[in-house]
């Protein structure tokens, strides 16, 4: 399905490849003007609901950092993928995806020759493992040839800071660092109290060694990240009382092992009783994420506590937000305790004081943090496959067409004239300028039949068309079109704009 | 003054410098966040004027770009500063900085011995002359060493993609190139006629020899672009008789070869007769970035022609918005007639089809481009220094404080309980959170007294503050002091949100 949904979205410019003209390299996708109004739109979402809400504070911070800054949060060590090249053809392939992919292919034969090799998890696996792994089973290049031995490839871009050599810096793998650099300086300036959540929505990169899977995994991305700094000893959430009785699907780890595809229906309140979660701040934000993915139309999501495993060292918890999709369950929001590592390795690295001082108790301690840290791109993704309709014209849908929520549509309305003439466009010019003038995004369009721009608005996902036709210089009155049943309402002029804002409010794409 | 207005800044966290802690290199700033709130609604007010007001397109591509297309553009191969080294420390320079600096600072001296050298411009002297000159006048680096020959250092960020070596990359130098690369799908995806603006705001990155000056020179800071795509044989614009009658301030040609400061007033119908200008568009535009800096507080602007010398071979014009600061004039935007120069470039480089049909002439042309090109963190700082107002004891203020357009207001209104008492908070809040879904940005305090509220709200240009005090629950009213005459008014708890967003609109700041 993937196919006809990036199809879509490229015809219609939601999606454009960058540097397509050059066939440059995977991994990289520009937002054309439609995507651009949705991205916008589902951050915009995210700022309202984790920031502005929350009463958080957002910052924005530079993407090139200094090594050494990278260094001390453990990116230039640990941030990898292991790489293998063949000896022949000097292909490099990743090796833990190669593997994988191989006992996809190869599972029928596996199953009467080897059994057991179908049991091999590479999560987990060092580069020797996964050596021994790729020789045992023989594994080659696409080409015949064989394979080097795995090594660690170090998933930044580097580069050089100035005209002298010896500068190296990065590109970010992520927007955090930048929030843990700038703690001290934002806490200071706004009343240097816990808790206090910093956020920031802004690019990351990431230099995969074979992108794939469209926005699933790219180079260049954006990322929406809320740090939440607080008192390790009061674990509470103020406004947890909002949230405690609300249900989460949960992935639970018992499932996971049992190789169940099993979901728990658990509330905010048990998941803290039952120490699943490690404190009210975590489930706090999990159903926050939850409710979430439900406004952006995504309703195919579980959370997944993640495996002891895949766990990092410093966790106090990590639990993912995974949404199914045509590739499968993927993950799209990571949430982890992520305790005082970050501060206390930039405190020592830097010498630096990044403590801070406890009123009440007379104590300096290191905050500890809980992120919900969500990948834009790929949840702009889950908001096209979950909204998108294939054509069906018993219901008067002869094209595939886009059943966005309203509050995140591209466009808000079209307005059309009937002909190109008697007045008719400069009528619905006017009410264009009206309706942008009352902060709604609008689209003019007088091309083709009024069939065809109900089709092109469907495509886009409009939920309003309206249309000023003979009878508008008479009534006053222009026809509004209502996406999801095509069945089109009377309104007088000066009721336009109210009309329209109530219904995207309502969430209303009926008659 | 900029120390006094950086060090406010820095303060009350409107900038941080980036990795701070890590003395990190310069030429590198993060927004805290009134910073980032102050950027955001200066970018959402272009956006507003820019594009959704022209019915232009929004698009957001990629920041790390392969090489080939960056050759094309001409930026590999041109985009470069002169830089001399060193013998003797190895220390770096840019050759005509330093000529100028060095002419700056014997200013006396050489009237006397060398009055020549005075009339000395480096502007479009090739690393030859930059050389020559800098031996004619015995130059050397501050610890005394001679400097070696000037050469061209690329000002771009070199990186590699993917894996295998070879696969180089840089980070863009401006955002333009983007919207060149994607205009044949969005000019398909949206009706396909000229003419046709598509837009970008984000991210660019120039890896400057030495930079300096706070937010005037850096390495990553953020451009606000606009391409305005056209047929050549019809340069009009459709809007121009909005703006025809009004008047720029020019500072021509003849009075910068003269060396005065002269400026003209001049509508934009006379740029056109007289031919000043290459077109109506341009003259358009000249006049909605007058008006954007108006409507930003930023008065002390005028648009300078730049010289014959100063023009790109392939332009068919070059206007720059200069503002009046503390560092001098300098530039903020440029305005670029960029003729069919870039996809002109494309084309040939990609072998691809850049061009359109244009219906009514049965011709296929290379569309022309206007291109208005804003600088997000410059016009940040002229924000900055327009609005700065210094401590006035008879004014009534104590403190140091900014004057901001209430448009752009980091903060538009805090909401104060008196005391920390008798119910005082509860209701604070519950206005607080009214105002915020009400759409407005809101600062809840209650630490300190109350006039030590309102001093760190004058610092961050908060136009409003409500304080519930104890009539509150009685009367039902509370009371809004207004930023710059420090007076109060009582209004109804239910008036509060209109009250506010009328002040707003009219940008009333004083009762």
């Amino acid at each position: 399905m993937f196919e006809k949904i990036m199809e879509l979205a490229l015809k219609r410019g939601f999606l454009i490849q960058s540097a397509e003209v050059y066939n440059a390299p995977a991994g990289f996708y520009d937002f054309g003007p439609v995507g651009t109004a949705l991205k916008r739109k589902i951050q915009e979402a995210w700022r309202n609901q984790f920031i502005r809400r929350e009463g958080n504070l957002e910052i924005e911070t530079c993407a090139i950092l200094p090594e050494i800054v990278l260094k001390a949060s453990g990116h230039v060590g640990c941030f990898a993928d292991p790489l293998v090249e063949c000896i022949k053809c000097a292909k490099k392939h990743r090796a833990d995806e190669l593997i994988r992919n191989y006992l996809g292919k190869n599972k029928e034969e596996l199953k009467k020759k080897n059994p057991k090799a179908l049991e091999l998890k590479t999560e987990g696996m060092n580069a020797e493992q996964l050596t021994k792994t790729i020789t045992e089973l023989g594994i080659t290049c696409e080409c015949g040839g064989k394979l080097n031995e795995a090594k660690p490839f170090n998933l930044m871009f580097k580069t050089n800071i100035g005209a002298a050599e010896g500068n190296t810096a990065y590109t970010r793998p992520e927007t955090a660092q930048g929030i843990f650099l700038d703690f001290q300086r934002v806490f200071k300036a706004h009343g240097a109290k816990l808790p206090m959540g910093i956020a920031q929505i802004g690019r990351s990169f990431r230099n995969e060694i074979s992108p794939r899977q469209g926005l699933l995994r790219l180079r260049e991305f954006t990322q929406m990240e809320l740090e939440y700094f607080f008192d390790p000893q009061n674990q509470k959430h103020l406004k947890f009382k909002e949230v405690e009785n609300e249900e989460i699907k949960l992935y639970t780890r018992e499932e996971q092992m049992k190789n169940s595809e099993k979901e728990t229906r658990i509330t905010a309140r048990e998941l803290v009783e039952k120490k699943i979660v490690p404190n009210e701040i975590m489930a706090y934000f999990l159903v926050r994420e939850k409710q979430f993915y439900d406004a952006m139309g995504v309703k195919k999501h579980r959370i997944r506590h993640m495996l002891a495993e895949e766990t990092p060292h410093y966790s106090g918890g990590n639990f993912d937000v995974e949404v199914e999709t045509s590739y499968g369950w993927i993950e799209t929001v990571g949430t982890a305790y992520r305790t005082d590592y970050d501060l206390k390795s930039h405190a020592q690295a830097s010498k630096k004081e990044l403590s801070v001082f406890i009123e009440e108790r007379k104590e300096k301690i290191i905050p500890h943090v809980v992120e919900p840290s969500f990948g834009v791109d790929r949840l702009f993704w889950c908001v096209l496959e979950a909204a998108y309709r294939q054509a069906n014209k018993e219901q008067g849908k002869e094209w595939d067409w886009f059943d966005f929520p309203t509050s995140i549509s591209p466009i808000d309305v079209a307005v059309f004239p009937l002909m190109k003439k008697d007045g008719m466009p400069e009528k619905a010019r006017e009410i264009e300028k009206t309706l942008r003038e009352e902060g709604l995004d609008v689209l003019y369009d007088e091309s083709g039949s009024v069939g065809k721009r109900y089709a092109r608005m469907d495509e886009v996902g409009t939920p309003y068309c309206i249309t000023v036709d003979y009878e508008t210089k008479e009534t006053g009155e222009v026809t509004i079109r209502f996406r999801n049943d095509g069945k089109q309402i009377k309104v007088k002029i000066s009721e336009i704009a109210r009309t329209i804002k109530k219904c995207i409010k309502e969430g209303k794409v009926s008659v």
